[in-house]
Formats: structure tokens, C-alpha cells, sequence
């Protein structure tokens, strides 16, 4: 929506992955979501823009492929003459994106790392043979470095080693199988830059929280999914609809765990920074999106105290850490480069938590506390 | 055939893939391998031991864990009461190997990601689920590291960087999707030593020369399969059949691409050696298994001097280099892990040359000089 709304000529590909995943694992959203077909519609509606939606799962080459057969796509909106068909910016969202769903057991652990890394080939092998020079925008996730005791640089380190020095992807070791999936995603496309000269920009990307983007502002029904479960809803998410509930806030171990957040707004900006930056040809670049680090402890105090001001007084509560990672560890990424960019960061404040906090309120009747907690360990 | 010699009871488990993709591709073989379950009768008519053989895809998460139902499979010959039906050692040599293979187009990258990451990733979860003290010997490839300009170490780095220190795996950068698919199962491996406490150790393998195990003396119908084109066929059996029917040796760009080699033999001790040294739980082991090193220049330059010896007095032939490498580059990885454990390297003689050419002598009439080129590039 945002890409449209600038003047951008958008198509989205989505297989419901993530609403089908909901439905099986029980894991409700807050609220319904239209199909992609129904909010494209309304989007035409409400701005006289046009999406143009296909449905159809990218993990099978052949349908990746015809994405990039000229005629393939009724582009039938497009004035300019000289199009040819094939996209000039590709944004790779076509993920499974959750930690504990990769680690439920081995059949969500074959489906994270079959559908990440097809779809991931699939597309990088259709950019070789189709369109060498467009630029595909990669999301990648802060969750590949890790927790090393070095400071995290933006995807390159240069080591010195027996007196010789060379430059390399940043060393990764991710603490579950989709973030080991996303490292993955990372070498597959360095390889294609190597190999065919491609233009990649990987985004590595921390927790998103956040819903209030200037689009739903034009219609309420382009809210993203929310999620507020153990298996596809964040932090943030979960804490709030634990307080609105009246449940306490579950810190995993010593909540001492550390990582990178940005508000959903700062999101779509680096997005739009990415695409309006594009690297040369064989030039990977690799920004880190987040915009400040919090402990685990951290954001529990603010939605403690903010969830105070507003009637729910709930205690927080440590629970025995149901997956392996350091409770308490160095923790110093950089992450200036999209802001060198232009990008305005909305930083995590009192206010934009009590905005959260109105918004899940406004859905307590939704609220199925029991499906919160669905016992994944690692 | 080692193992079960020394004692150990051994189930080979085998989806014929090499087979069934040379029979597609027309790669044929030099000589005919008989199938599994006929070695495995003549090596018990021979020695009176059995091995026991289960055709199956292993990427195929219910083939994989089948093997771990004690009951499932029959081990008649056991006498050991305090025998469980689990595995002690598992090695993981069920990938598909070939660097040329994997870029041939995009269906033979996705076989190869699919194929390779879904064995490890089932077997990761099936030692998790049944045996976590197993000890996974799984085969890696010096690919793994490319030609860095640093030194190559065995597996680790420690980094020193804006003064403070942590040892990572050695960065990894491989020149094909085959050899970033062994990064992916190296990264997967790691994961599981790291979360649950698994025993892994991982031979980063150089290109094996050489045929004359002690296991062909017991009787020549357990040669290994000998492939000599492009896809298949590794540098040392490439030349030498070339060099037997006449053709030129075709050196890829400028030669000077150097990689660590060794003799078959050699492989065998260094998985033996693996085998009786297991790691600790909650460790990788990594070691670089390739004995000495050599460009492609040095390689044509020992078969072209042994074969004018044999009567086949070939030139060597500069092509234009098919594939994105560096053709002169650093070089320089340490090797000492498996001599330190008591492998006794078999170095690349004149004598071991002479020893190949009789072989593929004795099979000249088997050679089709057209297929050893398939103009695979990348």
C-alpha cells in the first residue's frame, strides 16, 4: 500500500501461509483479516490505485517463474510504453518467519527450511534467467549474528589473521532453525552476487511492534495481522495482551536477552530506503533495521508501568526459560546505515505503548488467554 | 566394507540417486557397480560378514526416523544382548555431491538445496528425538571455505575486533550451490550441538583420487563407482581419461585454482580415525581432511608426464574458464587434525598416477569421449 500509494506499479504474491498456519495451530489473530483480493479491492476503492494481487506458493519453481513471463501478469493499469513486463524492484517476504513454529518438531522444522530456501532459490534463479539487473530487497533478521561477544557490525567484518586481512559476511550463528534458515537465505543470495553479478539489499530486521502505518489511517480494514501467541506474536504483542487480560507479563529466564526493535512505521520507511537506494550490480548490501535495543526486562517495565496507568495492574513474572539462549550477554550492533538514508526513527515511548494498549483493549472480547501458551521448548 | 572388516555391525543406506541422476544425464559410469544388495551378498559370501542394506530417500522425514524404531530393522547377526536397535555412529555422507550438477539450471539447484538440507535437517531431529549420544560424522567439503586470502584454519577463527574477542566458525564463501549447501548443513549442525547437546564431527574433504581400497584385493567387483565427465567425474579421473583416448587436458581459465587433495585410502583412514576419536557432547569437531595441495596446472603437469610415459602423449589446453572462480588466489589451510590421530598420507606419486591409468587402460573400450563435456557454466 505504501509503495502504490507512492506511484509505484505493485503486484503481491502471497500463498496465506500464515493465515493457514494460524488456523492450524490454533493460533487465533486479535482480529479477522480480509483476503488480499478483498483489501486490493478496497484499496482501489479508497485511492483509485490498483494492487494486483496473485495467489500462489513461490517454494515451486514453476509458479515463481511465471511470474516473469511478460504476459503472465495483466499489468492492464500500466501506462508507460515502454514496460516490459518484468519488475524493476523484487521484496522477498515469502518466509516463514517464526522461531518456535521451526522448532515445534521436525515436520515445522522440514517446512520452515523447504519453504524458505526454495523459495529463496526459486527466486534467485528466476532474477538469473529473466532479470539479471532488478534489485530484490531481502528481508533478513538481526536473529542470524546471534549474541556474539564482538560488536555486530552491518553484515561485513574485515579480519586480520597471521598477518594477512581479508573482508567477510559477518560471522552468524542464529539460536533457532528459522533464523538458521534466514542465514541461509543470506549465502544463497551472496552466492548469486558473486556468481551473476546481482543487486541484493538485505535487510536485517529486528522485532516489528506497532500497527498504526498512515494507511490504516485512510481505511481501518489494511491492519496487518496480529498475532498475540507464543508462536507468532512478538514480545511486545504478548506482553500487552497478557496485561489487558489480567495475566501476568512472562519473562523467559533472567530477561536479560537483548535485541533490536523498530517501530511497523520505521518498517516501511527503511523498506522505501532500501528500494530507492538500490546497490550495483554484484554489490550486496546489508543494513540492520532496529532502531534502539531493549532487555526483555526493559519492555516488561514499560508495558508494566504504561499497562498500570491504564487498569491493568499485572506482576511480572519470571518463568524457567523454555529455550536455550544466553539470559544475559554483550549485546552492540550498529545500525546507522538506514538512518544515513533519511529514515526518521519513532522511538519505543510511553505514548506509542498506550496507543498499542488502546488497540488491543478494543478487542479484549477476542482475548483466548489459553492459547497464549503452547509449551515449545528448545 | 571397512568398518564391517573391523568389526563394526553396519547398515548402509542408499536412495541410488548418483545412479539414477547418471542414467538421466547420460553420465555413464566407467565400469558397472553392482547394486547394493548384491555387494553386500558377496561380501558376506567372501568375509562372512554381513551388512545390512535399506533402500530409501532419506530426505523423506519418515524414511529417516523408520531407521531409529528398534525393531525396524532386522539385525540377525547381532550377538550383543545389551544391544538397543539405536546407532552408535552415524556417518552422513547422503548429499548430492556435484558442484557442476547443482547449477545446471534451477531444478537441479532446488534437487540439490532440497536434497541435502532436508537429509540433515531429518537427521538432526531423528538423533534429537531417539539418540542424542550418537556421534554424526558428517561430510563436509573444503569448498566450504573458498579461497579466502587469510590462512584456512580447521573449522574456527578467533576475532579480535574493536577490542574484544570470540571464535566463530571459519566464514565460509563457496563457489557453487552445492558447496553452499554444505555450509547450510555445517550452520544446522552446529545448531543442534549447541541447543541440545549433540556430538558432531564434520570433515571438510578435499577431491579423492585413487580406487585401490584393501576391500577391491578381497574381490574387484567392490570397486567404488569412476565417473569421468564434467559433472561427476572429479579433476584427476577427468585427465586421465582424457589422457587415455588422446584428447587434450582441458585446464578451466588460467590453472593456477588450487585445492587440497587426497587418496582414497586416505579418506578411509580419516573416517575411521573420526570415528574411534568422537567429540564430546555439546561439540563440533572439524576437521580438514586433504593431505596436500595442488593447482590444476600441477595436476595436468603429473598426468601428462605419467601418461607420455603409458604412451599417451597429450598436450594440455587452456579453455576459457566455464565457471566464476579466481584463477590465481591465496591458498594456504592447515591439515594437521587427522595426521595428529594417526592417518599416514598416501601423497600423489607418479607411482599412483600409473596406478589410475591402468585401470581406466583396462576400461578404454567403455569411454564415450562425448560426454565428458556437458557446457555446464556459471
Amino acid at each position: 500500500m505504501r509503495f502504490s500509494r507512492l506511484g509505484y506499479e505493485v503486484t503481491a504474491v502471497d500463498n496465506y501461509f500464515r493465515r493457514d498456519a494460524c488456523r492450524e495451530l490454533d493460533a487465533e489473530m486479535l482480529y479477522p483479516v480480509l483476503s488480499l483480493e478483498e483489501r486490493a479491492r478496497i484499496w482501489h476503492e479508497k485511492t483509485g490505485k490498483e494492487i494486483k494481487v496473485v495467489i500462489g506458493d513461490l517454494s515451486d519453481p514453476e509458479v515463481m517463474r511465471s511470474l516473469f513471463q511478460p504476459d503472465a501478469i495483466d499489468y492492464k493499469w500500466c501506462v508507460d510504453e515502454s514496460y516490459t513486463g518484468l519488475p524493476d524492484v523484487i521484496i522477498h517476504y515469502a518466509e516463514q518467519p517464526s522461531a518456535p513454529y521451526s522448532l515445534m518438531d521436525y515436520k515445522h522444522a522440514d517446512i520452515t527450511l523447504s519453504n524458505n530456501l526454495r523459495v529463496t532459490n526459486n527466486l534467485l534463479f528466476a532474477v538469473r534467467d529473466f532479470c539479471r539487473g532488478v534489485h530484490i530487497v531481502k528481508l533478513g533478521t538481526m536473529g542470524e549474528y546471534g549474541t556474539p561477544n564482538i560488536d555486530i557490525e552491518e553484515g561485513w567484518i574485515e579480519i586480520e589473521h597471521k598477518g594477512r586481512r581479508d573482508t567477510f559476511l559477518y560471522p552468524r550463528q542464529a539460536s533457532s532453525i528459522y533464523h538458521t534458515s534466514k542465514i541461509m537465505d543470506t549465502d544463497l543470495m551472496w552466492f548469486g552476487v558473486r556468481m551473476w553479478g546481482l543487486r541484493v539489499t538485505d535487510l536485517m530486521q529486528g522485532p516489528v511492534y506497532g500497527l498504526e502505518t498512515e494507511e490504516i489511517r485512510i481505511d481501518p480494514r489494511f491492519k496487518t495481522i496480529f498475532n498475540y501467541d507464543e508462536i507468532f506474536g512478538t514480545l511486545i504483542n504478548r506482553f500487552i495482551t497478557q496485561a489487558v487480560v489480567g495475566h501476568p507479563l512472562t519473562v523467559y529466564g533472567a530477561g536479560g536477552q537483548t535485541r533490536g526493535y523498530l517501530d511497523i512505521r520505521d518498517t516501511l520507511q527503511c523498506v522505501l530506503a532500501a528500494v530507492e537506494n538500490p546497490p550495483e550490480p554484484g554489490e550486496l548490501t546489508i543494513y540492520n533495521q532496529i532502531m534502539e535495543t531493549f532487555s526483555v526486562n526493559e519492555i516488561a517495565e514499560i508495558v508494566h508501568r504504561v499497562g498500570c496507568q491504564r487498569g491493568h495492574p499485572v506482576s511480572i513474572q519470571q518463568l524457567e526459560n523454555p529455550r536455550c539462549e544466553a539470559e544475559s550477554h554483550y549485546y552492540n550492533p550498529t545500525y546507522q546505515g538506514l538512518v544515513e538514508l533519511g529514515v526518521k526513527p519513532h522511538y519505543l515511548t510511553d505514548e506509542s505503548v498506550h496507543s498499542l494498549f488502546e488497540l488491543v483493549e478494543g478487542y479484549r472480547d477476542n482475548i483466548r488467554e489459553e492459547i497464549i501458551f503452547r509449551g515449545i521448548k528448545w
